[in-house]
Parts: structure tokens; C-alpha cells; sequence
């Protein structure tokens, strides 16, 4: 299936398989390997991790040639994966799987709804060294060519060092001056929190129905070593990213909920909230 | 809106609000507290922490009495969090959302996967003591009697002592033997991986289409002190999970990709793979 003298390397995003930023990764990955690309046919924005079992998919294939694969697929970014590790790996991982590139940022807690992420730690968790790109540009025609060298630099350390294991790489490119990039700084997810609005609207039936809006607020628009505050100074952002969430000082402090018998609760009394 | 002498308690769940697990809880909750409820309209499992913002949602009351508001929703778990968050807590969390009774396991690495145990994830993120419930059996008519009172003493801990920020519990029952529960474990996520496999079948118009199955891989069955092994001694476990993610220490080890400069690699030579 690839050359064997070449690196891997498997690619998928959350936009959808005519996204631009998908052809940029697939450009630059095909510089240093042979590629395979399974992607959503559609875009499949904020899937997050999502998984598709209560409904069939279906799998298209686009072309094979010159040691690039491609297809498309009705599923989720995470189903893209799963299907490349069933039908097409033979239990060989590819040396690299990127994701992306993103149109929008996946800085910060974005990265909990994001679909382009979810595909790269869907790859961590398979043991393949994975990364997730995304531009803070959301723009459909967003030009990310200042953004190709920087992509070639962080791909091949990633091929040549790799990660640990269950870690995978969130990278953000910032969007307001790109030919002024700053470079590369690995740093810290930011703490901040997307703050949703519904707007209500009414259809011509008289029904109401909600989009969904919002606007991110950062906990700590100071914080240097975040990756809003390095993104706002023009640095592009590596957040490296863990697969496994047990918090394990949680459960030194809960040992008074273990229990080996049940506890009646009928005459506990609530008193009023202020 | 909400009785201010008891605790205000929202619930979800990712199977719907006809689903019998979310009715247990209901009526659980309602023993402690007002309750709101938003559900799914329909099953949503398998959804994580996806969003909705790519088409429009509905929003459907059922009911308004007594202390129980209950709505449903078209869109996924953690939008039924969000709407709730906009339109109905008016800048007043409640003292506890739970989400559930799953009809399935969320232990281990399907805690990735689960829309029950996200909208969970998504009460933390917003500063609310959330707790995901769920329960290894699987069945639409699924007995959750033997589970009352642990529920309600692990709605009652989390009330009166709370949860770290952005830390949220992940429980879990058992569902061989429900008459002879061992108690309630606070306890580690097991590691494993789910192993998918998509069936492939051709539809009558000679099209492939596929559904995603697969299988769950323990990668350490005799972890005494994880979710798998534990609930096999028939103990209800209860896993503390975090929101942040950031791997600190692969901040440090990957120092060597900061740079302030373009790195060219044009030269690079790949080895054949072994």
C-alpha cells in the first residue's frame, strides 16, 4: 500500500474533505511521505469525540496514486480514524496521523468540542503520534502559507521523537499577522470557558427554534505561558494533550464515599439557600 | 421558579428522555430536591461533547408542576447543559446536575465516547457538582432498583461536601448480581482501548455500507484499584475525572520544538521502516 522507505502518515479534519485547510496538510505531508486521507464527506464542526453506531456509514473512495490515498466518509472525525484502523492499517500504525488543518481556533477549552482534535487523541489513544492543527482564521479561503514551514518542523519532530504515550499535540497558528509569526512555543492549555447564547428565534410556522452563539471568556488573559496569551503575541501554540482525565487527588479527598453498605437519607433536612 | 429551602438539581442523559434510567434519577432527585430536567428527544448515545451550532435546535416542554420542569431537546447532551445554562438558571447554578442512568458501561476509555458522562463534563466546566450515572446493563427495561440508594447517597455526598473544581464524578454499577452489591469505590479509570471493527454489508441498490461494532481490551485486568476490576467484584465505582487536560510534563520534554525561527528540511532522509 505505501512506499516502504517512506514515513506513513494518515490525515483527517472536522471540515469536511473540500475543506482548504485538509489539501494544505495533504500538500505538506506529501513532501515527507506516503499519505492516506479518510475524511468527513461534510463539514462535522464541533463532533468532538463523537462516535456513529446507531446509524450505518458509507466510505467513498476518491483516488489512489503516487502514494496518496484518499477517501471521504459520513461520519465523525473519530469514526475517519476508526475505520482507517480497521480496514486499512492491517495493524500496521502509521508513523503520524495529523488532523486538520482546522478553520477556526481550537485554543483553550475549544479543544473539549473539537472534532479536529478528537481525531488526533482518538489516534493517541491507538498508539500512533498524533497532532491536531487548527488557524485561529475561520475564514472558508483562510491563506495558510505562512503556516507550512512551521507545519513541516513540527511534523518531522514529531515523526523523529515521537510523543508519550496517551499524549498528543494541540497546535494553534494565530491569524492577525502572519507574516510576522513569532515561532513555535509548546505551553499550557488556557483556563477559560466558552460561554453559550441561544438565540431564539420563530419559524414561518410560528415554532420557535435556537442557534446556538457564544463567546469565550479567559480566566487569565495574563497567563504567559497559556496558549491565548502566546497565540495574541503571534506565536503558534503546541499544547501537548493527555488521554487519560482520572483526577488522582480527587480520590484521596472522596474516601469518605466509599461505603460497603447503604446509607438512609429520609430524615437529612435541608436548610434554605441564600 | 425552584422551591429556595430545597436544592435546585438538573438532570440528562444521552438515551432520551423516554429512556427509563433518566426517570429513575427523576424520581430519585425529586426525594431531595426541585428538579429541571432536559433531555434528548431521542437517543444520543455515543455523542461525547458535541455541540450543535452547524443547524437549528428545538426545545419541547412537557411538563411544569410540583417542583419537576421537564423538557426535551433536538440537540446533544451537552447542549441540553448549555440551553439550561442560557435560558433557565438565570446566572444561578443548581447545586448538582446529574446525568443518566446511562443503559450501558461508561468505565474506562468509554468515558471518551459517552454523551452521559460529557454533559457531566460540561456541568464541571461551568462550575456545577456533576455527576455521570450509569449502569453495565444495557437493556431498554434494565433493572435500576438495587441502585436507588446508592444514588442517593452519592447525590447526597456531592451536595454537602462538593467536588474540586472542574472535577467531576464518573459512576459507574454493576449488573451481574445487583441483590449483593459490595458497596460504593471511589476508585482510578481502568486502561484499555476500545477495538472497533465495522461490519460491512451491502445495501439492495449493491452499495457497501458499514456499522461500527467492536470490543473492549482491558490493559489490566487485575487492577485492584480500577473501575473494571472492581465493578467485577460487584462494587459500585465511582471515578473522579478532570476537565484540564494539559500533560505538564510533556511541556518540559518537548522544549525542543520552541523556536523562534523556520526550520528548513528539504535534506531530511527517511530510513526504510523496519
Amino acid at each position: 500500500m505505501q512506499n516502504s522507505e517512506r514515513p506513513f502518515i494518515f490525515i483527517t479534519n472536522d471540515d469536511g474533505i473540500q475543506a482548504k485547510g485538509i489539501h494544505v496538510l495533504i500538500e505538506e505531508m506529501s513532501k515527507i511521505g506516503d499519505v492516506m486521507v479518510i475524511a468527513p464527506n461534510t463539514g462535522r464542526s464541533g463532533m468532538a469525540h463523537a462516535i456513529t453506531f446507531s446509524s450505518p456509514v458509507r466510505l467513498h473512495k476518491h483516488k489512489n496514486e503516487n502514494g496518496l490515498m484518499v477517501y471521504d466518509m459520513t461520519g465523525t472525525p473519530v469514526d475517519c480514524v476508526k475505520m482507517a484502523l480497521d480496514k486499512f492499517f492491517d495493524r500496521k500504525n502509521p508513523d503520524l496521523l495529523v488532523s486538520g488543518i482546522n478553520h477556526g481556533s481550537n485554543a483553550s477549552i475549544c479543544s473539549i468540542y473539537s472534532g479536529t482534535v478528537a481525531a488526533a487523541r482518538e489516534g493517541a489513544i491507538n498508539g500512533i503520534p498524533s497532532i491536531a492543527f487548527s488557524s485561529l482564521d475561520f475564514s472558508p479561503d483562510a491563506d495558510f502559507d505562512a503556516f507550512r514551514p512551521y507545519i513541516q518542523t513540527i511534523a518531522h519532530h514529531v515523526i523523529e521523537q515521537g510523543l508519550q504515550r496517551n499524549v498528543f499535540l494541540n497546535v494553534n497558528f494565530p491569524c492577525h499577522d502572519t507574516a510576522n509569526i513569532q515561532g513555535i512555543q509548546v505551553c499550557r492549555q488556557t483556563k477559560g470557558i466558552w460561554i453559550e447564547e441561544f438565540d431564539k428565534r420563530t419559524d414561518p410556522h410560528n415554532q420557535d427554534y435556537f442557534w446556538l452563539t457564544g463567546h469565550f471568556e479567559n480566566y487569565e488573559p495574563e497567563a504567559r505561558d497559556s496558549d491565548e496569551w502566546l497565540l495574541k503575541q503571534n506565536y503558534i501554540t503546541a499544547v501537548p494533550l493527555q488521554v487519560e482525565t482520572t483526577d488522582l487527588n480527587s480520590i484521596q479527598s472522596l474516601q469518605t464515599l466509599n461505603t460497603n453498605s447503604i446509607i438512609h437519607h429520609s430524615t437529612i433536612q435541608y436548610n434554605a439557600k441564600n
